[in-house]
Formats: C-alpha cells, structure tokens, sequence
C-alpha cells in the first residue's frame, strides 16, 4: 500500500478501504506516513469529502490508536456529554451535579481552552485546590461513588487524534465534517461511555455558522457513534451570543453556583436543564417529560449544588465556593461598559467577546501563558433587551485599566443597538437521534 | 502574513494577492514554509484551482525564483518549443535541426525521462560522446552559430519548481492545470525565448486524457507567456498511441535520423515538420504556407539531416551516426510480437507500451539506476492496419530473454485488434493563440 495512491484516491472521491484508512492512521501514528503527506491527505478529506463508511472507519481506527477505557466498574449505565465549543459555554459545570443528582453518571474528560474559546478545565482550575488530573482508576471510582467526575484527558487516549489535529491546526485543514467527526467521536468512544449527548452549536460564535452545517456535523456524529454501537443523540443549539451571561473562568464558575443556589435563571440554565434531561431519557431514566421533572427537581431542591460540592470536594478543591462564590480568584481591576445609543440589544459578536477575554488574560497566548482566573466579561443584558444609550450593559475585569480599556473598546464593538427589536432565536434549534 | 490564512484563502477559493503568492513560493524555496504547509496548499490548488491571475503570479514568482537567462547575445528571435510528454515523443530531434536549417533560432533545455516517459536528454545521451551539459556561454554560443541546441537544464533556473515539483511528486498533486503551467512556463520564461510553441498531448499516453483537459491546460499557458510578454502558442496533438514506431533512446535516434535521411514517413514526421512550421511562423519568418514549404524542403534536400550532424557535433558526439545509425548502442537481444488474431489494430495503449520500455531497461527505476540504451520496443503497424494472426506487430529490444519476454506479455496485452476499423484520431486536435 502507498500513500500516494491513498492520497490520489481521496482527492479524486474513490472511496478508500477500511485496510487503507487504517494504514494512514496508524502509518501517520507512528511516524511512518511523513507530515507532508498526511497534510495533503486531510486538505484532500476537506476539499472532497468522505463517505459515512470512510468517517466511521476514521473514527474508530483513531479510537483503536491507544488505550480505550473500561468503565464496567461504575456498574451503571454512564452518560457522556460533548460541546462543539463556544463563548461562555460552561454548561459542563452544571450537567455533571444536575445528571448525577438525579442518578444518572457522568464520566467526563474535557479540554483547555483554545484560541478564543475557554476549556472547561481552565475553569475547574479556577476553583483553588481542584485537581482535574486524575489516575483512570480513581476517575473510575469518584464516578461510581458520586455519580460525576471531570477531569483533563488522561492515559494514552487517542494519540491519533492528538497527532492529526496538531497538523490541522497548522494547515487550514480543521473545519472539515468528518476531521471533526473523527477528532470528537474518537476520544468519546475510547472514554467508553455507553450514551453520548452531542451539543452541536451554530452562530457567530462557534464553528459551524449555520443550523445546516451544524445538523450535518450532528448527523455525521451521531451516524457514527450508531454504529460504534452507542446510544447517541445530538442537540443542535444556538451561539449566537455567549451562553449565559459571564465569560471568564472563575466568572463562569460564579454564574454556576448562582444558577445552582436559583439566583439566576437564564438561557444558560435553561439549556443546562434540557440537556440534562436528554442525558436522563438517554440512561433510561424514564420519559423525556419524567427526566425534566427530575432535573427540575434537582435544582430547586438544592441537590444538583450539593453534587457539585462533592465533586469539587472529591477532586480536592475548596468545595466552600458553592456558598461563598466571592472566595473565587477575582482580577485586580473592574469597568464597566455601557450603551452607545438607546435601543435594542440585537447583536452579540461572541467570536470578538471571546477574543476580548482572551486579551483580558482568561487565556493563554503565546507571549502570555498564565491565565488571569478573574478576568473576563460579565453581561447584564441579553439579546433583545431594551437599554436607554448610557446604560451599563456589563462589567470587564482585568489585571490592569489598559487591559479593560482595551477590552472596552472590543466590546462597544461588538454589541449592536437597533432601534427594532429582533426575532429571538430559539435556544434549541432542532434533535438528531 | 501567515500562510495559515493563504492555505485557507486557497482552500475558500478566495483569490490570493500578488504579494500573497510570492510569499508562499519565495517562503517555500527559502525553506521558512515548511513542507506540510506547502503540501496542503498544493493539494487545495489541486481541488479548488487558482484563478487566471493567480496562475500568472505564481508563474511569474517561480521564474523569479532563480537565474533568468539573457539570450539577447543569439542576436535574432528565438524559438522554445515545450512537448507536455508522451511515449516515444521525440519531436525535439526533429524540430531543432529543421528550424534550425530554415534560419529559425531554437535555444532548447529538456528534461530526462521520468515514470514511463522517455526524456529527450536521455536519448541524445545514447549518441555516443554527446553532451548535454554545456555552460550557459557556451550554449548560446552554439545557438548564434548553429541555430540550434539541446542541453539538460542548467544552472539555477527556477529553484522553486525544482523544490515544488518535488514535494507534489510524493504528494498526490501533480495533475492540476494551474501547477501544470505554473511548472512548464516558468522554466519556458527563465530561459527566455521570444516565442514558445506548445505541445499539449491528450490521450491514453499523456496526462491529460481528454483533448478538452488539454486545450484547457493550453489556453492556461498560453495566457500566461501572453500576460508575460512572450509570442505563445498552443497545439493540442494526439497521444493515443506512441508517437512514431520507436520507443526507447537509441531506437528514437535511429527513426529520427531515418525520417531527416527520407528513409521513413510517418505521424512523427508529419507533426514534426508542422510544428516546425509553426515556430517559423512565431519567429516571422513568414506565414503558415511559406514556413511549411522551408520545411519540407530542409527535410527532402537533407540539410536538416546536416543541421543534427552539425548539433551533434557542437556538443561533442559522434556525427556519424546520421550516416551510419547502426553505430547506436544495441541492447544484446531482440524478439518479435506478434499479432494474437486477425484485424484492425484498434488500439495501443501508450502507457502499457511506456511501462514495458521502462521495465526492458530504456528508463532509470530506483533498483536498477542504469539505462539500456539500446532497449526498447519498434513497431511496424499502425492503428487501423488489418494484420492477419500472426503477423509481426514490432520488435523488442532487451539485456536478456527474460527481459524480452516479459515486455511482450505487456505489449500483448497492450495492443487491441478489432474485427472492424474504427475511425482515424487527427494528429492535431486544435490550435490555441
């Protein structure tokens, strides 16, 4: 078998063989299949497409790259749950404790933050002593014992994946269905879940820019997760503003414990709860109807903010901040942001909120690789909202006054007043599965 | 400027700006773009194209790459003629000496064989003595005097080509238009003739397989010498069967100094002395008429059979092979084919015919680096000849038996007989600019 011929056979839409995907995964893998060449491969893949049949192959071909986990030992039916990313997206933080008061489990590895977009880890790290790395066996039994654990990808979990999006990440070659069909569904399946809730997200501020290319990207998942022989299911969700209202690590984790103590109630616990739900109906947990209720429950009860203490607690982490939220790290300096004119609030650009927290310090860049926990934005208003010009429409917290005035001026920037009130968006746009 | 954002401009068939494109073919060759990088464009020029402009840039950067040569010294319009390759093309032997012996200048760098395709370089290599590697002085030298010369490619002309041309031979990226042309005319602008005449083949035995690909191919490089100031032009010739009987260095020599002694007339000879005419014409030396009678006549009076002596000897070989071809290598042992049934010959597939030529020893391959000049395959029929079964198809030339043996199993399978004659392919398909 030659590279070449794999490489002609996809640029030119021949279909190739599970034995020849297989040989460039695992070729590329370990270091026999030169860069070069895998390049040309993945930018044929973006501009020609695969079959079904080829992204399944991929997929599990990445799985079957390293160690897959056996989660037997928690002896119940686990749930999983993926976010195709977006701004403010912290819903992570609240499924765990709300599917898991409700008996469900929820073994979960998530991501750092990348580009302009957070990671549910940064956020975890936020909250002083939390430990999201954990050996496989301890993960194992935290779930078993209290239902949910989020920690950072552990072991030797598909070196494939981690390869193969390195070299995307350089060549232009990442937004392609079945790259990121394969890159996801391949770490869900070696985690070993038996359901699967994907959160694929369309707008201004995620990947896919509309509802049709994030139902496509869905339905390719879910294709293949169907056929790996999970139990899977995706939501196709709206990001055309951030989710919720603070982005920013210890800020987000703020506006989760408020959500949890039923301080707040936004757009962000009301998807929270649906997908929880959906992860509820998916472990057999009952009807959708009889999952909500038990969701429902779970929050106002204060079950779900006790489940989180005991994660946080289970991890080592300062488990008070579920009472005493102000205990959380916080910036140096604060500023508000106000309307420019008086009108309605009609657009949120997530893409640039997120790249003003980036620069505020809530991520990592190349020159700065400390992350500022409290930094970040925090908004006061929603999509829709009449604000009279002058209102404050959100505060910036940051290191420094030049970092909030720059941010200031990203943020005047990316909000839109109109004098007509728009149409909202529904939160959930559709469900495949 | 990042290439990242180039790669996903090509990628988006978003246009590249002039600096853009310089960028990448002046990072490349200076070794700042790294190989995977590039690949990965390549490949997206390959699915998305480039446009007519881009095409010219990237032309333009690629022969800015190196050396330009200064050709003013010839004293009079020069002629480039450029074959995009086939089985047994060895149009140039022809051409140089028949412009050159109607008062045409013909400044001439050619390649080497490659795959299954035989290279002009290679067959004057079998002309014992001959040398194709001649300072550039001297080389224009020979063209002011002689009017013609051959040499391989010499000193640093188009750097990039050489290195992309490279990286798209492991890569899958080869057959594309734009990448095609940008690689043919910017070694053809380098060298700096004032007209170019392009030999675009389609066919079994070419790249391209259809005469449409062909004139599309075409019409891309004759835009591009246009826009870069050149007289260009185009012809799109057949390419189903091999060009003339002779396949393989020495046996290619041999036939083109039977057709310059009248001894043989065949589709070689006739395309040989029309797009000779037509480099005549290009240099103004009158219109199509009067340039294709100076051609046949410097074919029948034998001066053009002078001019190659003369050529021959500039470059150092034995000119006596013209009078006597018998002094050309010979390969040890020959073996007829045969026809397996009576008919029409209604196909030969070049490529198989290329393949069983390399194999017999008339090209380079990794495990035997030595050329068999005097291996090859002569044929005595053409395409719509009846031959009863039986009948002698051509002769193989090889080191051995085995050798032969295994080239006439290819040949066998090669060769199609028809019970009914199937309509003559014209040799010249069409004519661009």
């Amino acid at each position: 078998m030659q590279m070449y011929d794999l490489i002609q056979k996809t640029r030119r839409k021949e279909s190739l063989s599970d034995a020849e995907i297989r040989y460039i995964v695992n070729g590329f893998t370990q270091g026999e299949i030169p860069d070069y060449m895998m390049s040309a491969w993945l930018m044929a893949v973006c501009c020609q497409g695969l079959t079904t049949d080829e992204t399944v192959t991929l997929t599990l071909a990445m799985r079957d790259s390293g160690e897959c986990l056996d989660l037997s030992d928690i002896g119940a039916i686990t749930v999983d749950k993926h976010s195709t990313g977006g701004i403010g997206d912290k819903t992570t933080l609240l499924i765990a404790p709300i599917v898991a008061s409700c008996g469900g489990f929820v073994p979960k590895m998530s991501g750092r933050g990348l580009g302009f977009t957070g990671g549910t880890i940064d956020k975890l790290e936020s909250i002083s002593g939390f430990s999201v790395e954990r050996p496989v066996p301890e993960f194992i039994r935290q779930v078993r014992e209290i239902g949910c654990a989020v920690i950072s990808q552990s072991g030797n979990l598909t070196p494939a994946d981690k390869k193969i999006y390195a070299l995307r990440n350089l060549t232009a070659t990442v937004d392609s269905i079945p790259l990121i069909c394969s890159s996801i569904m391949s770490k869900k399946l070696a985690l070993g879940a038996d359901c699967i809730l994907l959160d694929v997200k369309y707008g201004n501020g995620a990947f896919m820019k509309t509802p049709e290319s994030a139902s496509e990207l869905a339905q390719a998942m879910v294709n293949v997760g169907n056929l790996a022989g999970k139990t899977c299911r995706a939501v196709i969700t709206d990001m055309n503003a951030p989710l919720g209202h603070a982005v920013g690590n210890a800020l987000e984790v703020q506006e989760v414990i408020r959500i949890l103590q039923r301080k707040e109630e936004n757009a962000l616990s009301e998807l929270a709860l649906e997908l929880s739900a959906q992860m509820l109906e998916l472990s057999g947990k009952g009807d959708l109807q009889t999952c909500r209720k038990l969701t429902s429950e779970a929050l106002h009860s204060g079950k779900a903010l006790e489940k989180f203490a005991d994660m946080i607690e289970a991890q080592g982490g300062d488990a008070s901040v579920t009472e005493h939220p102000e205990r959380l790290p916080k910036s140096n300096r604060k500023m508000a942001f106000k309307a420019e004119a008086s009108g309605y609030i009609a657009e949120i650009q997530s893409e640039q909120i997120g790249l003003a927290c980036l620069e505020l310090g809530a991520g990592k860049t190349a020159s700065r690789p400390e992350i500022d926990y409290g930094a970040g934005v925090v908004f006061r208003h929603d999509i829709g909202d009449y604000v009279p010009a002058g209102e404050v429409l959100g505060m910036i917290y940051g290191a420094s006054d030049a970092l909030c005035e720059q941010a200031e001026q990203r943020l005047r920037r990316a909000v839109r007043i109109s004098e007509s009130k728009s149409e909202p968006i529904p939160l959930i746009h559709g469900i495949i599965g």
